[in-house]
């Protein structure tokens, strides 16, 4: 990027009202009143006629990397001195801006997260910010930016995995991403489900081999100067004759694509190399795929890959593998053998999240200090679904005796939870609604936070790509099939502690009579 | 950004067929053939119910600062030698890498665009790449990542802002947009219409103030510490008298919040200060701004702004603008009074296009030099709306005798077109449909094409960001009303000059006779 545009990623890769409020709590001798703040959302992905059961997390490391790197700088801090209201006169006053200058650190702050790759549910508090007030406040905006983006889009490629039933799939979006954010969604996109990229750099950076096969730009610069689409095929299968996947649809599929590359598959063989595959981007995805089988199976080439791709998504997938499973046998060809032959392409459709391109992660204030402990601080709202739940809190998951997942909890920062005792989970809204696990009912507790950062500085080293992935396929074998269903999946409880649910509304109750003789 | 991920966004940033391309073409002695590539888009954005008559060109700029900086690097280069394929060996040899780390440039090439900030529609060459064929055909990645995007939000903010009708506009989406797309976001939605963003680091980089007001959270943090929803706002107003807006749906809006504003604005009043607005971030967002006004102008506060948020978009603004016009008058109040202080705040259904989070431009080859002429290329296609318009061409807009813009034309190089003849519009796929304007009829034929960038050069300094929304409003000006309907505008007709249709019609016919033996 432009050398003068890299302080847009600092510090100033913010919302203005950070600022004003950072200065207005430092006039206040807030500026380093300790507090948390919990980032949670509201609703896994809706994609309008679908929507998700569950989200992956993702974008975690990337947030600690942009905290471990930014300090408000000089030219921040002149920026911000040069800076005018309506009167005319300076915004922000030498005290505050020294003060920035000295502090304006990640030094002071605190993190503890549910770790990237995970499964995770709404409501649930996924990471809360611990620190002076003036700086947890400025986070807000990186935080919301790298979490919201990188977990829509690990949840997305999650469900386009799913749908594939294992089937490779090759993530190529990022010439429709959103500017820059192509490289986070590439991340996210290999850490939810995509086992490759055409991002050069991204696969560089997450040690994973880029992919790719050519363009239409290819065969039709041969056909401009006199050649054929054949030349082009053979062009490409002798600089590449280990990894050759030729892309088959730029004149006709069927007639010409797919009969010019067995030819050459054929010349390949003869020279003693293993062709890859052929890549479908237009038509009937489903008819074609069976029906390049057809002819790459007479040709003795029963191994070789049929990759797909066009406007992909999860419920397209869906339909193309049901349509192969129902249509395939009428010509002889094996469905479920072709389907383990076919790889995904996935472009625009998981990059930009297609259906609900945004997730609605937020960022509230729970606690602050005052007296020597933290109290905790809320919000009201029009809706007992968006008040928040108050307090220095923790999240665990609770598994029953199958070793399913069968509620996530969220509770105080004093309680314990540990197997061999009664269970009570509290519904979140509702209070009459209680439910009851006897002891035998629970396998296993588990904690789901983890200190990620601590006074400024990543704790351990960022986990290797596969170990994120590994995080999501243990969690995703021990979700029940129902909640990750792609449409109408089964609700997954996130309860409230007994303890949590008395805290909120006592608080609740007491704000309410509070602010009671301003409404009459 | 993370120092190590620089190379990300440098020549790496593209998808890895490019780089085996690259290599191929260079191996066919054709890496510096010059070449023509186009790019365009098919479609204006469809937001499911509702769709775009029209588009803002925009991301140009960046385009070319990121083509001005780029070259392959030593890195870039040492990281493809590194890489192998399937059968273990080297993917990219040396000659090639040497050749790339010489000629990795963007020296070569010459790039004709539309100027940013212009209205445009799909099928017409926006903006056109020539030079040599290995690296016109790299920037492909980059060039559709910077133009797709960019064009998107721009005609998202212009939708909006038809929907205000010219009432202020706040983009503050950075939160939910993709990661550090949030910058190109925040850019295109203050080319496209916004007035002002709360994303600090692009507002300063754009030369525009950013704004904001305070977060809910600053209300809490009084209220646990025992304070009041009316001390946070003095204390708000007190550092901020000039430039005071006051976010008022923390506790109950028309009961505690607007009531408590009105106590502060009157103190600020006392002191000879004139305070700015409210927000409203939840709710009927009509009735409590008819409300709200209500109390303001008891109160003699008819002035004060009032900001609404809570994902708005064009249609959510349209019900808003049309509920205050029925409902108002039944309590009295002014409509086109209350609408004229509204200013609107939009977040996620700006930055990330809701509905359409991605345009469906892309980037073809169009011509190559053979025998020291550029041959026109084409690729064939399932269908004749997708056939692509071959050769090296030029666009221009043709204006009717009222000055509104009638038709895009799309014509070959070596074409004149101006005003005091008559003029022949050929439908772009439709044989038969032929558009005649008599001389008459033509005020203006303007030439879209501008040189922007010649030999790796930028032609002139950016166009500030004052100069790219004169364009818009001027061109919104020549644009029938019907094409700007927010919801089944009116068809724009993007027309093809008669020798264009011609040329492209002799080749298709010429490509289908010679693949005519394979299909029998």
């Amino acid at each position: 990027m432009t050398t003068d545009r890299r302080y847009t990623e600092g510090l100033l890769f913010t919302d203005f009202y950070q600022l004003t409020m950072a200065q207005l709590y430092f006039r206040h001798g807030l500026a380093e009143r300790r507090v948390q703040f919990d980032f949670f959302f509201r609703s896994h992905p809706h994609y309008g006629e679908h929507s998700a059961g569950y989200s992956i997390f993702a974008g975690l490391e990337w947030l600690l990397d942009w905290m471990e790197e930014t300090r408000a700088t000089r030219a921040d801090v002149e920026y911000l001195r040069s800076m005018t209201g309506a009167s005319g006169e300076r915004l922000f006053d030498d005290d505050f801006l020294n003060w920035l200058a000295d502090n304006g650190t990640m030094d002071g702050l605190t993190i503890r997260a549910v770790p990237e790759g995970r499964v995770v549910h709404p409501n649930a508090p996924l990471l809360v910010v611990d620190g002076p007030l003036a700086m947890a406040q400025l986070v807000e905006t990186p935080v919301l930016n790298h979490l919201n983006y990188q977990t829509l889009v690990a949840t997305k490629a999650s469900r386009i995995r799913e749908a594939t039933h294992g089937a490779l799939i090759l993530e190529f979006g990022m010439r429709r991403a959103h500017d820059r954010g192509a490289n986070a969604g590439t991340r996210a996109a290999l850490i939810g489900g995509a086992d490759f990229s055409s991002n050069v750099g991204v696969s560089r950076l997450m040690g994973v081999q880029p992919k790719g096969t050519h363009a239409h730009s290819m065969v039709q610069a041969f056909l401009a100067l006199g050649g054929s689409e054949l030349d082009a095929f053979r062009a490409f299968a002798d600089l590449y004759p280990d990894d050759c996947i030729l892309l088959v649809d730029t004149i006709d599929t069927l007639a010409s694509g797919v009969p010019n590359a067995i030819r050459v598959f054929e010349e390949l063989r003869r020279r003693g190399h293993v062709p890859i595959g052929i890549r479908l981007d237009s038509g009937d995805l489903a008819y074609l795929a069976i029906q390049a089988a057809i002819q790459l199976d007479a040709a003795g080439f029963d191994e070789v890959g049929i990759v797909i791709s066009n406007n992909l998504d999860e419920l397209v997938i869906w339909q193309i593998v049901t349509q192969i499973r129902e249509e395939a046998p009428r010509y002889g060809v094996n469905p479920e053998r072709l389907l383990r032959r076919l790889a995904h392409g996935v472009g625009t459709a998981l990059i930009t999240s297609t259906g609900d391109a945004a997730l609605d992660g937020v960022y509230k204030l729970v606690a602050i200090e005052d007296g020597g402990r933290l109290r905790p601080a809320i919000k009201l709202s029009e809706s007992r679904a968006k008040t928040l739940n108050p307090g220095d809190k923790r999240l665990w998951r609770v598994y029953d005796q199958r070793g399913k997942a069968t509620a996530d909890l969220i509770g105080l920062a004093h309680e314990k939870h540990g197997t061999g005792e009664p269970l009570t989970l509290c519904h979140p809204t509702d209070e009459p609604r209680r439910r009851r696990l006897v002891a035998e009912e629970v396998r296993e507790i588990e904690a789901l936070h983890e200190d990620v950062f601590v006074d400024g500085h990543r704790i351990g080293d960022p986990p290797d790509l596969e170990v994120m992935r590994a995080r999501r396929r243990a969690d995703l074998d021990r979700l029940d099939p129902g909640v990750k269903r792609l449409m109408n999946p089964h609700l997954y409880h996130v309860s409230l502690s007994q303890a949590l649910w008395d805290s909120k509304h006592d608080l609740v109750r007491r704000l309410r009579a509070e602010i009671e003789p301003l409404s009459r």
